[in-house]
């Protein structure tokens, strides 16, 4: 029996969707009846999660434990939340409700551990940086954490919240070739793509070599905890 | 105050994917919070549609009820469904909750109405073809509606079923350039993709022009109707 999987989404929009399409794409299934049930909140009333943890911002505990709650009375069986920093929340958001929630950060890990990788670059928003949520979770699996310096966090800060939420900047306008290389110098093998509107920018510049997206990571690890076929082998 | 939208969805999954996506595209939205708020159930235990009108398969009204009623519990104010053929099934939907159910082939007429076209090209399954879903809604503004003949109607359904759905057959091997020709040929002054997996099929092979999409229309209409600001003037 596959089970019926829920999503606290809306953190951002985009980045709910782009996980309800690679879950899809994922999937390995001849008719519609084949794919797994999906139910997604796309709870745009869930605060900033940057904003809370760096600068006093409202909790959005509330809220996710709301999205929580409401999946899981309407039929959800298996939580995933598509947004790495509110996994500094994880522990709030899987005491609200009974069912599993799966906890993106470490399904990654376990994936670069399975891939033999010592030092990755960890790409993200200054709030999952500076809270550790990646640093926590590579730890545990051996794995070192590099970032970009301050200077360059800005500029990965720009192509989230200007180049993807707002859409108000070109993300050609963002050195994010520079970025690479500069994490490359302190010897990342590869990059983690770990704010889930990331792989979205990633993907429309082209710029997916080594690069490692916690989103599809979550995808191909819910179509395996749900029971659905999986069509890839890994998620690189 | 905006209203939550409810996504009965599922039909496919992949084209329940590509209406979210379209209606966060068309909110005008500076940050997370500005978007509205969705909830979605890909229910893909609903039945398929065409085979329940053609060939009486099993009856898609009872899931197509459930997710309805589960939205509506689940708070959604205003109910839309992103499948085409399941509009044949619209009376019995909508009786099932006290929500408005906004009405794909009633929007998408309006939009051709009010851009002058006399006569539509029509692309969709057999299910909302023979049944004259398309049709109805068009006839009621004044418009045409032609058709693919019998042997390039075959060729749409692998379009959306071999193409789309089990992702089993390259797009590219459907003379879709014969299609739209053909119709041109009957007078179409556009095309309707008419079934939601469609435009997912046009957009990758860039065959867009002229082209109208209903489910962009319905993501639109949404928008308006649940109290967001468009990002857009119009669906085309």
């Amino acid at each position: 029996m596959r089970k019926t999987v829920g999503i606290i989404g809306g953190m951002g929009p985009a980045a709910t969707c782009d996980l309800m399409e690679k879950i899809v794409a994922l999937t390995s299934a001849r008719c519609d009846q084949e794919h797994l049930h999906l139910i997604a909140d796309v709870n745009t009333s869930i605060p900033d999660r940057t904003a809370a943890i760096l600068h006093g911002g409202p909790d959005p505990v509330p809220e996710l434990q709301k999205s929580a709650r409401l999946l899981e009375k309407a039929g959800a069986q298996l939580l995933l939340m598509p947004c790495n920093t509110a996994h500094y929340f994880y522990d709030q958001v899987a005491a609200a409700v009974t069912v599993p929630v799966l906890h993106m950060p470490n399904e990654t890990a376990a994936v670069l551990r399975q891939a033999g990788i010592k030092t990755a670059g960890v790409l993200a928003t200054d709030g999952t940086v500076r809270s550790g949520v990646y640093e926590k979770a590579l730890a545990a699996a051996g794995i070192k954490a590099v970032y970009p310096s301050a200077a360059m966090q800005e500029q990965v800060m720009r192509l989230i919240y200007d180049g993807v939420k707002a859409r108000s900047a070109p993300l050609e306008s963002i050195p994010v070739p520079d970025i690479l290389a500069q994490l490359r110098q302190q010897g990342a093998q590869c990059f983690l793509l770990a704010c889930t509107e990331l792989p979205i920018a990633f993907a429309r510049l082209g710029l997916e070599k080594d690069c490692l997206d916690p989103t599809r990571v979550l995808a191909l690890a819910a179509v395996r905890a749900a029971g659905g076929v999986p069509a890839a082998a890994d998620p690189w």
